[in-house]
């Protein structure tokens, strides 16, 4: 494959321009692995910084089969419809691998893609958790600097990547079934915890009395585990649009709240300075696992641990010892 | 102050008797920052972790208020009566700091102190959050070597602490107040997750029927998110010492069906390997930060990042790569 040659001024103009073609191309400028883009994703991604954080930016995720692709599709058109730029990102570190990946298929999400207002990227595919994770970011940022004024990224809700989703958003919704309590065994009492609010999808026709049920039992537990503010739970419906203005009113309001107080701009700065120790610690990391002389010792004090026979407080010693040394 | 002066075989020997005297010593020598000991230190650690292991390992945490010293007090005498022997540890990174440090004051657990098979150690204190961990993990060793069959490890339940002391332990009991639900704000969400079991202290005189809803509400609450094993909720007076036999049995039962199914020992290899990890992680960003080549290009990266004026993701690579050069 012949190498693509990037023009930054021009990648630059058009991003800045709101052209859909050119943020794309910048987004896979970020992606690429070639080390002769590197300066030039670095220049460009210099001049868009300072025209992000602009939007508001919402984490969204549940267990598959929750319906997140239909409520990101209805939530998205609803968004556009009152006049909102939407850009859905996600975070999808099993992307390469499995079929079930989200948004591999960009036909789930047919209507609002072919809004003019509306800019759906797939996940970066292939790398570690931090490596897809640092592509959003870097996508977040072209998104923002093209005038997109809501971000949507999706996550999987089965892992730990709504940690990390959790680090770079403003809020965090958690998307629930209504039903028997059977189906949200799925979902990790860690990630009910990163919830700002919760939908309870498919609160339609015959489910929605389940739904009504599930919102106040939702709410009724996570009101005796929260602490700064409560945790709102709506039911919503992609087929007839149900809750899905609350939705946008409680994350609005949160958002202008925030942004009034300063709490906005005191958590972004937060999210960024632990993001850079994050990936400072994985680069140290890297080095450590990957150094030549480390190899050896490695696999005997982890065995020597796991047998134990090793104190893991002695092993960590001479690990790093070898590695000063 | 003159340096102390150990003598390995005689400790080693002396712990492995049961003396508390020895044991109270050889705790101390683990602690201690003289050089001159490491040695000496690493011996006895090698010769006594042949022995460990033989203890069920309870963490133990609560909002202060919620009564733990008298909760733990009053839970080690029944295990103490019913013929097991009981060390009392923990893990508080305050403790050289604030005057409400628990168990800074071993008066807090008289009646417990009093008995022959108890040994009750206050934390260490000083040092970070790993560091007083990694002590208090070394002291486990030395208790199970000594013959103690189970470890309480308390702390202080509004923190970090909790996770790293999971790390450490095979069941988390989390204490919790019954009452108007305004007293638990202190729980963090990420704490109730750790929860392998509840218990609602105080539940004495007027207070038992309050405790019997707080306790039917935290289990239905904890039934919507729980995945595993279903965490149960006891009401407990150290009063009348009611539930105290019933939370005996609970953990018991998980620590005998655990490890007859061999997931109890998979679970503290993982420990062991995981807490490696985490010191070597620890020991690395600690070189990072400390380095003279360093310190100034860190503040100018971490200012830039506040400002928004350099991306993270820029500052980080720059900085790794004045780490390796």
């Amino acid at each position: 494959m012949p190498t693509y040659s990037y023009n930054a001024p021009h990648l630059i103009e058009g991003v800045l321009a709101g052209n859909r073609r050119d943020l794309a191309r910048t987004i896979t400028l970020f992606e690429s692995r070639n080390p002769d883009h590197q300066g030039i994703a670095a220049e460009v991604m210099r001049a868009l910084s300072s025209h992000a954080g602009g939007a508001l930016r919402i984490g969204i995720t549940g267990v598959p089969g929750v319906g997140k692709s239909t409520f990101i599709e209805s939530f998205g058109i609803h968004l556009v419809d009152r006049g909102h730029r939407v850009a859905v990102l996600a975070v999808d570190p099993s992307s390469r691998l499995s079929r079930g990946s989200i948004m591999g298929d960009k036909t789930r999400m047919e209507g609002l893609s072919r809004r003019d207002e509306a800019f759906i990227r797939p996940s970066p595919s292939g790398g570690t958790l931090g490596g897809v994770a640092a592509r959003t970011r870097e996508a977040m940022v072209a998104c923002e600097a093209a005038g997109y004024d809501v971000i949507l990224v999706e996550t999987v809700g089965v892992g730990q990547s709504e940690t990390t989703v959790k680090g770079m958003v403003d809020y965090f919704l958690l998307l629930m079934l209504a039903g028997a309590g059977d189906e949200i065994q799925g979902i990790k009492r860690g990630i009910m915890e990163l919830a700002d609010a919760v939908a309870i999808t498919k609160s339609d026709g015959e489910n929605r009395q389940a739904a009504e049920r599930a919102r106040s039992s939702y709410e009724n537990a996570l009101s005796l585990f929260s602490r700064e503010r409560p945790v709102p739970v709506v039911t919503t419906s992609a087929l007839d649009g149900e809750g899905l203005e609350s939705l946008e009113t409680i994350l609005s309001d949160f958002y202008a709240e925030d942004k009034a107080s300063g709490a906005l701009g005191a958590r972004r700065k937060k999210q960024q300075i632990a993001w850079l120790w994050e990936l400072v610690e994985e680069g140290l990391m890297d080095r450590f696992k990957n150094a030549p002389k480390m190899s050896s010792l490695i696999d005997d004090m982890v065995s020597g641990v796991e047998k134990g026979e090793v104190f893991a407080g002695h092993a960590a010693r001479r690990l790093l010892d070898r590695f000063s040394g």
